[in-house]
């Protein structure tokens, strides 16, 4: 999935070029590191990206030879991740007959690799056992309230008992104390058919859209009947539509330096803080600056007397924020969007 | 006088172009907004900039015909203020024979310049008639602990009794209060010729340079003679070395909103703050930002959640500072200087 627009990591991510297509990491794009950490359990050819339709082209020229053109799904509208899914599980129908999927975000973070790949393994064995939807859960590592939870029966267990919403603090500390709740990674592994089935059950309209735009697959009509049905797909989640409402869910739990990178102070997730915690991706100069996140760009940054800011700069922007108000980022954007500033965006 | 680095403006002076070359204001460069608020009380042609050897081309152009290239007196080496003072004043006495000669700092800001000009008429009336040392000290309009101050006689006094180093808060605010005491502003009103005679005087080694130089002036060895001879004056300020040791020194009292700019923070003086007290000098976003100052030569400067803070961004660099550590910006540039990073210097 590499449909987001990575509003709260603005002005890093821009409208022409959102998260998933940034190289934060300083080895590659966020994408191709997604695609690449899944070598070799999943083949080459059997991976597909589904995108805006506006960034089909970019993500066949950042991918630099990964992925085949008709390996890149253009959503005409962006439907939220069940019709990205849904949109997928389709193609997947269409060109397999049926077949494991796994569902990852492009813009995510995973240090341990190998430890994913195991992980990823266990659930593709699973998922190929069981008729099941297979999610897999992330080990907390800290009482985390920017994510939600999943509870399980017990410690250990692989029955879901529930998916809970981002808690406040304190229940986030209970939820770490328990041993049974896991972060909800948003990284899934099923059968085509069984989210299909699940689909025809708990989302019928959009099980309707997703049957018209399947017949079309092939055929002259295709495109044209994409870009009629899915701009009117409901937009809605897949943990909200299915994972949260579907019976019979499992999770595997996964312990290998997750991140969803998901605002700018996530960046202290992907380079070491300095003796201050400060951390900065280019070249500096801190005086008494203390637990700032700073990127520049190639530019140089100056700290002076500093303390607990994100600073993110680009050739036309330049953000100073709070580290507690990572999250109000999108609304700047927002305001942006708001006044007219497209330029910004 | 256009010789200073403006280190603690950095980085929007930098040492190919110091602070009296920019244009703070959105007018004019502040070099030649100080030539022009003196119009039309001192005539163009009498006006002389003392600046670096280095600068005296950029002056030349920045200047646009406002200076004859023979009044750009070029420094081989920064000496500090007196000696740049005694080199005009030599200037002056062999070109005009003698004469009333005023003495300003290029990159300060003054907001009412009639006022200024006032002031101006009245000290050079005050130096024809008597031949003392006369300085212009401005009203304090807070408690300042930026400046040095001039303690008069009396409020309304034009006797100085002392020239007093930056005071404490505690001090500051007597001095407010006393009524006598007046901020350093660093401008002066003499004839060439007491001044000089303050030289010979107080700083007789370098009243032996500058006659030195004198000497020279108007001959074939004026350029190799300034070359030779000025590296070797001691650094040492106008108001250290003379004004503070000078018998019957002469101060007016100025109200005009003078600021010398010294620091970023200073840029508070130069543009109304918002409701939320920022000065924000470009196109802004600011969510829950109180009391910040930000210039961002063009670029989109978006604030969250940030109180207090100085940021400054040029194409290469992005300064981010806590206001009240607006002074300590010099230690960066020294830190630059320090590791060899002479590009961002």
């Amino acid at each position: 999935m590499a449909g987001g627009s990575g509003s709260r990591f603005w002005p890093l991510s821009r409208k022409a070029l959102p998260k998933q297509f940034l190289n934060l990491t300083g080895k590659e794009v966020m994408v191709n590191e997604t695609i690449d950490r899944l070598f070799p359990v999943i083949r080459r050819e059997d991976i597909f990206v589904v995108t805006s339709a506006a960034h089909t082209e970019l993500t066949f020229q950042m991918t630099k030879g990964r992925l085949a053109r008709d390996h890149i799904l253009g959503e005409p509208a962006a439907r939220n991740t069940a019709a990205c899914i849904g949109y997928a599980a389709m193609e997947l129908i269409k060109k397999y007959g049926d077949g494991i999927m796994g569902i990852f975000a492009s813009d995510h973070y995973i240090q341990k690799e190998e430890a994913f790949r195991s992980v990823l393994e266990e659930g593709i064995t699973l998922a190929e056992r069981e008729d099941k939807l297979v999610t897999i859960g992330i080990k907390p590592s800290f009482p985390a309230t920017g994510y939600g939870y999943i509870r399980r029966r017990s410690p250990e267990s692989l029955m879901v008992e529930e998916f809970v919403e981002k808690p406040d603090q304190e229940s986030a500390e209970r939820y770490l104390a328990s041993g049974s709740y896991l972060w909800n990674s948003g990284m899934f592994i099923w059968k085509a058919s069984v989210i299909l089935k699940q689909f025809e059950k708990l989302l019928p309209d959009i099980y309707e859209s997703l049957l018209a735009i399947g017949e079309s697959m092939g055929t002259a009509h295709e495109r044209e009947t994409i870009e009629r049905v899915y701009p009117s797909i409901p937009k809605i989640s897949i943990d909200y539509g299915i994972m949260e409402r579907a019976k019979d869910v499992l999770v595997l739990e996964g312990d290998f330096g997750w991140s969803d990178v998901g605002s700018l102070d996530a960046l202290g997730t992907l380079y070491p803080p300095d003796k201050n915690g400060n951390i900065v991706h280019g070249e500096s100069v801190c005086l008494d600056a203390k637990g700032c996140i700073a990127y520049g760009e190639g530019r140089l940054l100056a700290m002076v007397g500093t303390q607990d800011l994100i600073v993110a700069a680009t050739d036309d922007i330049v953000l100073v924020c709070d580290k507690n108000r990572a999250q109000d980022v999108k609304k700047v954007v927002e305001k942006l969007e708001t006044d007219g500033k497209t330029r910004y965006l």
